[in-house]
């Protein structure tokens, strides 16, 4: 019964707020009125009601309501009683710990498996994996556990970016860290392009998008997947 | 007696490892025969052994010894018992968790409290700071906390890069990670450019290298610094 869109990005350089996906959005939502947000990732500090009114604006173009999971008592009960879930991008370190903090995680877990469609962008997309450990993020505070989610069987890193041949900084590259993530963890790591997706449903999980993603597997070199391709065997 | 070099990084574009500093080394090291090189951070998934003969080669060059923590029974007593210290790049949450597990922040301080100089590089020198939450590292494991070494009174952020305005990617810069850092922490972070270190001596900090350096203040605007400024007064 799932149902997920999850998406390296919410916006795309020279672009609207969602405005790539808000077709896709009101597929993924259409027996939908009211949305639950999820604003805890706060990107540059901004407010939940802020973050709430920004995605609202947006959901208003395909006629949705969107409501702050903050303005509910009850966080658990907005999950369990929500139509649809969006979590919204920000520091993927400050969600989860929020998430924990709100004991949401199995909360999540449940309806999202019961058939809630669930939108993740950026760090609410990281969340959809195995664990955090892939993200790009600055590890600002410290969460009880890096464990997530688990919709899909591996792990995402979102706003996955190639090598700048280019570079003179001596920093590591995106693969280097992925592949550094291999020394200490197995599952597969999948390099999500901004502007692509993963869409999920029921075992069914299909690159979006117009780009290649770019697989990393435990002990095998790294490699490009077109949009289209399942990626149902990934583990 | 605190005697320290804390380096942005080990290695320069375009020159070899540690080759830019090795002047302002064989004055750290001036006393020292043999160097304790701790090489938890692994970076690349390098094997102990081969990271210690390759910071052995470079201090070869300036008559110095290298042993790694390694090939110590018990690395509390090769702490306890080092001349020097030298902790390299790699992954700063990797490096932390054997720490950690070794029981080794504690002896750390101690010593270098006591003297025994240090010399850090990249996650060698984010370890100094007091925590690692300013890292830009990918959290691969989970260490048991985030709280370093503070052995100066503020965070660490190496291999400091400026944002570039021609980028499309949609990913935050270091300075707005930075800047949500202090949404959820008030310490002061030094953004430290490649080429650049921070010499300690007792409770003087001095920024050395011929690059500036960014300062992030709780509740200010960061700014920049020039080399040869004292950072004693930040806290």
């Amino acid at each position: 019964m799932k149902n997920l869109i999850i998406a390296s990005t919410s916006t795309i350089h020279g672009s609207g707020y969602l405005e790539y996906l808000l077709e896709e959005l009101s597929v993924l939502f259409k027996n939908v009125n009211t949305i639950i947000f999820i604003p805890y990732a706060r990107p540059g500090g901004i407010s939940y009601n802020d973050y709430t009114q920004k995605a609202g604006e947006t959901f208003a173009k395909i006629n949705k309501t969107v409501k702050g999971i903050h303005e509910f008592d009850n966080p658990q009960e907005a999950i369990k009683n929500a139509q649809a879930i969006f979590v919204g991008g920000g520091n993927t370190f400050v969600l989860t710990n929020q998430l924990y903090k709100n004991n949401l995680i199995e909360t999540l877990q449940t309806v999202v498996k019961n058939g809630t469609p669930y939108l993740g962008t950026s760090a609410g997309s990281n969340i959809c994996g195995l664990t955090i450990k892939t993200t790009n993020d600055m590890p600002i505070v410290y969460p009880s556990s890096f464990n997530a989610l688990a919709f899909v069987p591996f792990n995402i890193n979102p706003h996955y970016l190639d090598p700048d041949f280019n570079s003179t900084h001596m920093g590591e590259t995106r693969e280097t860290r992925i592949k550094e993530f291999h020394y200490y963890n197995t599952p597969p790591v999948i390099g999500l392009r901004e502007g692509s997706w993963l869409q999920v449903k029921d075992s069914s999980i299909i690159l979006k998008g117009t780009l290649t993603a770019r697989v990393f597997e435990y002990n095998k070199a790294p490699y490009e997947i077109k949009t289209g391709t399942e990626l149902n065997h990934l583990k």
